[in-house]
């Protein structure tokens, strides 16, 4: 196992992270759509150990081939109790450096909305498209590209 | 300025770095050809602030738009007295955890050669064809990719 640093692993995100609000129609939800948020990192085959020591740290989340590609895989934290208490918190510790930092505020407004079950309504839902939308956030969590 | 750690910076370069070695034809050159090594990290725009705390990092290179685009910009050292002494050492000491560990050791031993100004001979600059057709570098460096 690669000994990995926090500090290490929030470059990389910033480098090669994703946070991602997935909204996609699905006729078993009330109103019709449902939220499917998602950090993920990509990698070449050739560095799949590398996914595996992410999975190992953040013991949560999956490394899974890319579908319709030979060499790509990625590693995938869908399941939102992981997200709330694992992914967001670290982020939350560990500020990107990035404009990632705005997608990853936006992702955490999103899994907050979700908590409260807000994703269920369709006000909620147009919540949330709004937080898709928006370049940068600011009021409530007070955070700002600098 | 942002404050950057060295495992972040080590992080961000797994995902977004770049060891480059440039072989170019050059007249004036006696072999005819010219080794322009290069370190680069690539961003839009938007993290061009970022590229500038890299470069106050470093205390080398440069931050310049790139040719042809209207919203990337590379944070670049190809002075080669930096490289040997600031970027190099940088990468000795806090260890690459992708593949692009083996680009760096790879990079590192060209930069050994051209050190003895062994790019300067037709022997030297084939030795660095060689090196830079590698997959993997092993004997000298006893570096390899885990």
């Amino acid at each position: 196992m690669m000994k990995l640093q926090a500090q290490w692993i929030t470059g990389f995100t910033d480098g090669e992270g994703c946070f991602h609000i997935g909204i996609s129609k699905n006729s078993q939800m009330k109103i019709g759509y449902q939220i499917l948020p998602e950090f993920t990192i990509v990698q070449h085959k050739r560095d799949i150990k590398l996914l595996y020591n992410l999975k190992a740290y953040f013991n949560c989340g999956v490394v899974r081939k890319n579908k319709g590609t030979g060499n790509v895989y990625s590693y995938r934290v869908r399941d939102r109790t992981s997200l709330m208490s694992i992914i967001i918190p670290f982020f939350e510790k560990h500020s990107l450096k990035t404009m990632k930092k705005v997608d990853f505020q936006k992702f955490r407004r999103v899994l907050l909305l979700m908590g409260n079950d807000e994703h269920l309504t369709l006000e909620g839902l147009n919540k949330i498209r709004d937080i898709r939308q928006q370049k940068y956030l600011i009021s409530q969590d007070r955070v700002r590209p600098q």
